[in-house]
């Protein structure tokens, strides 16, 4: 131990772009997990736990969000093997399908959560460890599967506090896009790879549609776009003829939005209303015709109409679940329906400007994952929560009620009786009571008061010689006598109406009491 | 996507080391280590959840087990600092209290739990992942803080499912120690680091008395030992004046670890028994004269009086918690009283032979970690279970009542009322039924109940058309099935008793009453 005394001593330091959770964090976190594990679990998902490593070469070339160049995994060279942390949990759920694919049940129900690992430069509320949930069902091709996902969010957010009303399920399909991008004339069926540079300006700039707006996106399909900043963002380069139908299908999404606004109340309107209240009809009507002759096109209609229709059988209306063109999703690898969670109300930003809090779930199908190992198609679709966006809008709407408050602390008066002391502790703890002695240096009493006030103690317990002789306790509650600080006169200060001494076998009782009132 | 189809996939494995967690097995643990953290929080313990990463920087030279050169941890450079996956939940700790320490309460009472890497040569039953579950208490110099740790683990197993009697929690000090090496003869106390080599031999094999045996010991603080395969060990090299000491040490455990059997029923003489029933008294007198003249071993053997009898006034007598001079833990760092739970009752290994479950659980007092940041001394100790290992002891004395029945399965006789099952499935939800309509191609029914079967569902509920319009369904139990299918007669088997036919309306009713009597 010596040798580590020299003058350099190490930096106690979180790694930049990761964190520590105390106390409140880590169970309010947990409380909420639990309920979304609630859910998964009666709707027939079963956990799974994959190792936070893997190959880099299982990992494959599926990192999320390419336009993002300094996206990447944290990896290290073994022997041979490259390793590497997770990215996310689809990845390694592609990896689990096919190696144990002869074990598991078809279609395979999992949901897991747990922390994947980014290497992208840290910066301001962007983190490099954070939570993921997700619930995916592997081998199913029927879009009933993907009715279920949408179904199973809408109830977990639900479960979770987020009342109906203050969120809404969008969905979309991808194949209807691509069946726009055909009539555009940037999707050849004959040579998919053929206009890919375009599709992904195309894909991107309409996942921009609310920030940017119709001409903002508009500009991204044509020649490019220059921000309030003066930089210039190239666009796609198409034509007037190729960007109408791409900018029909954004606007057939309008209904949508214009009816989830006055579902929630947003619009007041009744004509508009009495219109738009159901959408559905109105938007697979104008997709159908924008994507013409295009065959991939009518089946992804085909679908969402599917899905309207089975998620209407069970009761989930556009007050809660949304056909909605709009909704792209960034990840490349979605081959079907997508879906996006947002969140409607509005929450106030570091400025005091109101804003909608927004997404805080997503996913979709996607049919080719599991093939880059197996050289067979599985299909795939699955839902994956951003756990921390989810907790700070539950805490912004003030619906975490954890019990921040700390344990009852038995005082040390008397350094030799420190048995007594643990034994009083000992009863409240049997009672249920959260409750510890002080184990600092119980020499200063003063601090052994402040350290409850640190802990957010509800209630300190004091025996000194003359209380353990005469067989009582005091009992004092912590939070009355921090408001009589704050309020009271000095001489109702001194009268010291927070403090009770009670018999000492009356201990657990008096406390409870004061807690149950507290 | 099409990139991808070259000839060379990925292979579809889980990293040599790590494996994947299915179903009861994260349940299992998740259930767990859920009572353990409810034992915890009501001592007083915040939860605390580090990042993964630290800096190797940070993580130091703690590595545990330095005997094993193979030890390592995953480490990759990034920029000029070098990243690592934590190997164990105490530095991380050490780092927390160095860099939050005008923040935290004082002492300051965490636990965690979560997974630790450690890049080992993966062996049978050796991964380089797995579970830990600490409770440390950092700025407490009273040994009433390791008191608090010991009887807290105590109720922890306790908690978990293992009964008194079939655990014990072993206390030493490393100062008794240290006292008895100076008597020896290979501690110096104005000279600490001199004789450091002989010290490491000394630990390590007192930490192998059960597997070598006293005269195994013997011969590693001498010579040295020849073992079973002919490999030859270099022992200490220690004279026989020296070596007295040591095995007197270690021959005062005697006491204990007889009576510890006593009250565990294993022997039964009633005259070993009266004279052995509380062993402290004598192990403390034995050690107080090993330690002659030594400071701090006088010093050591005050705090194990101390703690004795705290735990004692408390009700923690030798059925649960003793004093055992053999306990030595591993860990360099430790710098006064160590502790480890032990199962005490016998498992079957995997050749049928009745062996001792061992230990679950150890800790101790380490006094400089936090120093090497600081550069101020800060006291902490602190627990951490074994989670796998105290899991499999769980399930070999079958404590773990998980209930592993699968989802009830709604079957698809008719794919176009897919929404008619979701329904049936969601109403059964409604009423807390784990629920899921098939979702793989119905096609051919045949699949479907085996999929059932897979998924261990007690219930398959069947709707044809015929069944849909007289408004009934088809009940099949499939607990009962299996068992006929494997016991009746073909006439038994083909009249169908698992399969009642019931009014839709009765569905919910009915699945209930089969679980309630499965």
């Amino acid at each position: 131990m010596a040798k580590d005394k020299g003058p350099r001593k190490p930096r106690a330091e979180t790694p930049k772009g990761f964190r520590d959770y105390f106390g409140a964090d880590v169970t309010e976190r947990k409380a909420m997990l639990d309920k979304i594990a609630g859910v998964y679990h009666r709707h027939g998902f079963d956990p799974l736990e994959t190792s936070a490593v893997e190959t880099v070469e299982a990992l494959g070339k599926f990192l999320p969000d390419v336009d993002r160049p300094n996206e990447g995994v944290f990896a290290w060279q073994e022997d041979d093997d490259w390793l590497a942390l997770r990215y996310d949990l689809t990845a390694p759920l592609a990896r689990v399908a096919a190696q144990y694919r002869n074990d598991l049940p078809t279609p395979y129900r999992r949901y897991a959560m747990g922390p994947v690992w980014r290497n992208e430069k840290p910066g301001p509320g962007r983190f490099r460890q954070f939570y993921q949930c997700d619930a995916d069902t592997v081998g199913a091709a029927s879009v009933a599967a993907d009715a279920e996902i949408c179904a199973m969010l809408a109830d977990a957010l639900e479960e979770v506090g987020i009342p109906r009303g203050d969120y809404v399920v969008r969905v979309n399909n991808r194949k209807v896009l691509n069946g726009v991008m055909e009539v555009a004339g940037i999707l050849d069926p004959n040579d998919p790879e053929k206009f890919e540079h375009e599709r992904g300006i195309v894909l991107r700039a309409i996942d921009k549609l609310d920030r940017l707006g119709p001409e903002g996106v508009r500009a991204l399909l044509g020649e490019g776009r220059k921000d309030e900043s003066g930089d210039f963002t190239k666009g796609a380069g198409l034509g007037d003829e190729q960007i109408a139908p791409i900018m029909g299908f954004l606007k057939a999404g309008e209904f949508t939005r214009e009816s989830t606004s006055i579902q929630q109340g947003l619009i007041a309107s009744s004509e508009v209303f009495s219109r738009h209240i159901n959408p559905v009809p109105g938007v697979l009507k104008a997709l159908k015709s924008l994507v013409g002759a295009s065959r991939v096109g009518a089946e992804g209609v085909q679908e969402l109409e599917t899905i309207a229709s089975l998620l209407a059988a069970q009761g989930y209306g556009p007050d809660r679940i949304v056909i909605d063109p709009s909704v792209v999703r960034g990840l490349g690898y979605y081959t079907g329906p997508v879906f996006e969670a947002e969140l409607t109300f509005e929450i106030l930003d570091e400025k005091g400007r109101p804003r909608q809090f927004g997404s805080v779930a997503g996913g979709g199908r996607y049919d080719d994952l599991v093939k880059r190992f197996t050289g067979q198609s599985v299909p795939a679709t699955g839902v994956s929560i951003g756990v921390d966006r989810l907790l700070a809008a539950l805490r912004a709407k003030g619906r975490m009620q954890a019990d921040t408050r700390g344990p009852v602390v038995v005082t040390v008066m008397d350094r030799d009786r420190m048995a007594d002391y643990q034994k009083m502790a000992a009863e409240l703890r049997r009672a249920g009571i959260r409750a510890e002695v002080y184990l600092g240096n119980p020499k200063n009493f003063g601090n052994q008061l402040k350290y409850a006030d640190k802990r957010n103690s509800p209630v300190a317990v004091i025996q000194g010689g003359d209380e353990a002789a005469k067989g009582v306790v005091q009992i004092k509650d912590l939070f009355l006598g921090a408001k009589i600080a704050a309020e009271a006169s000095h001489e109702e200060w001194k009268s010291q109406p927070a403090q009770t001494e009670v018999p000492r076998e009356n201990l657990v009782a008096e406390v409870r009491r004061l807690l149950g009132a507290g």
